[in-house]
Order: C-alpha cells, then structure tokens, then sequence
C-alpha cells in the first residue's frame, strides 16, 4: 500500500507520465487487479494519497491561538494548493467525489471526517484554552471553501487571514 | 450550434446513455471533428452547455432589495445545483477549469466572466437603488463558494439566507 502511494507521488511529479491505476501498479511492482480491489479508480486512490498527505502535517502547528492556528493552517493549505502536485491532488479529490446527488454518500463523507479530523487538533486546543470554538461548517463555509473554489477556478487566491478573521469575527 | 446544446442536454438527462463528443455530434447530426474544434474537449462543451443554461435565467428576478435579489439567486442555485443535471454541470464546469497552477488563464477566466456577469444585472439594481453593493470576490466568497463546494464534497446544502446575511453584514 505504502510503494502504491509512493508510485502515484512519483508518476504525478513527473509531468510527461500517465497517472492510470495500470501505470501505477506497474511502478509499484504490483498487481493492478488489487489497486482496482482496493481503490475502485483513479479519482479514490489518488483522494486517499491527497488526504495521507494532509494527515502528514496533523496536529497543525501550535501557534498559542485559535487565530495563528488557523492562519497557519490555513496558509499551509494555500502553499500547497499552488504547486502543481496540490493541485492535480485537488482535482483528483473533487473527481473522486460522487457526481450525482444521490450517489455514494458515504464515500463522500468518510474522505469529508478524514479532512475535519485534521482540524480537530486545533479545536481542541482553543477549546483547553477557554477560547470559543466556531462549527465545523463555518470554517468550511467560510475559510475552506473560497480557498479550494478559487483554486479550482484558476483565480487568484484569497487572503488567509482576511478569511480567518471574517470566521472569528462571526464565530 | 443550438443542435449540440440541444444533444448534450438530451444525452445528460439519459442516465443510460455516455456522453462524449462522438456521441454528442452523432445525436446533433453533425461532424465531430467541428466540435472539437469549437470546444476542444468534452468538459469545455459541457462547461459552455452550463453556463448557457445559468444565462438563460439572466437578469435574475426583480424583488426590490439587493437582500431580496441575491437570496432569490442563491436559492434558485441551489435548486439547479440539486438535480442530477445541475450537478452533472457543476462536476463538468470545475473538470473544464486548469488543472496545473499555470495553465490556461485565460479559458479559466473566459467562464468566470460569464458567471460574474450573470450577477452583474443584480448589483446594477441595487446601485440604481442607491444600497451599499458588495465587491464581487466577496459575494464568490461568502455565498458561491460554499454553495458549489458543498455540491462538489457531497456535503448537505447550506441555507442561501444565511449565506446572503453574512456577506451584507460584512458587505
């Protein structure tokens, strides 16, 4: 599992190869038949090497506050965002996600806790701090989502900490 | 022109039926080779097929408040967004955009300005009606973002008033 990771991370920083579940395999030196067992596609297997990335760097660094947290985490996510590996990781995930409303929740939701557990270590400590914690659905409306729109829109990226403040003040 | 709209849309509403330009040129009797050339790629026809139909609404209705305006046109979003077409669209619009940082600017802003000037009839309203009028990454930040995220993450739909209530009290 591990070398099929490593082979996906390969071929995608390589821009003249073909990022296929067969192309994969091959690399990793093992049988195509368990990636597709194991992965289902393309978009699944490279969701889950995109999200063992973001759990890479978890617990987030700790800043003191809820606010440097955030704007770390936050800017950490647009530096990634905006290398070239960030982004096809990006669309990967978006394609991986069903494209029907009613298909596959539940594939949806378990990639959806694996990026909210990530921030779950830095509520945690605002809350051990006495600071108030803002919902989940408020840093995905507010500071997630114009961060990975405007990614997927090629516009230009917004300020983190503009973001981070509208959540607090808010909050 | 109209033909391969028409096919495309017709193809889309046929949960049995593939649609790739081959298939769509075949329905619109006309040489694939032509839409290739006008579209490229089966995600930028797509992509062009959406945006037509999110035009066709334009101006959005008249209710006599930017207030009133904007959560009009973020509930009929949601709506479309809601059905199987609407999020067939979404997940074309977003696999037509970039897919490196530095990639195709211009296309990427091409579909932008369309939407933006889809919006473009409400802030005209409300400066003709002499109310405060938001910066238009705001309202791509506030009220956009989440919505179209939220389709795309598979996640239950945010409510528009609160969205709309957020950007004019930070407005």
């Amino acid at each position: 599992m591990a070398a099929v990771h490593q082979a996906a991370l390969e071929l995608l920083e390589d821009p003249g190869a073909e990022v296929t579940i067969p192309a994969v395999a091959r690399r990793a030196g093992v049988n195509p038949v368990s990636v597709y067992r194991r992965w289902g596609t393309r978009e699944g297997l490279l969701a889950d090497v995109a999200i063992t990335r973001l759990e890479r760097d978890s617990p987030p660094v700790d800043t003191g506050s809820l606010r440097g947290d955030l704007i770390a985490w936050a800017q950490s996510a647009v530096e990634d965002l905006g290398t070239p590996l960030g982004h096809a990781f990006l669309h990967a995930l978006v394609g991986s996600l069903p494209t029907t409303p009613e298909a596959d929740a539940e594939r949806s939701s378990h990639l959806l806790r694996r990026i909210v557990t990530i921030q779950e270590g830095i509520f945690d400590r605002a809350a051990a701090r006495g600071e108030h914690v803002p919902a989940p659905e408020d840093v995905f409306d507010i500071v997630l989502a114009p961060l990975y729109l405007r990614v997927l829109w090629g516009a230009p990226q917004a300020d983190p900490v503009v973001l981070v403040d509208r959540l607090l003040k808010l909050g």
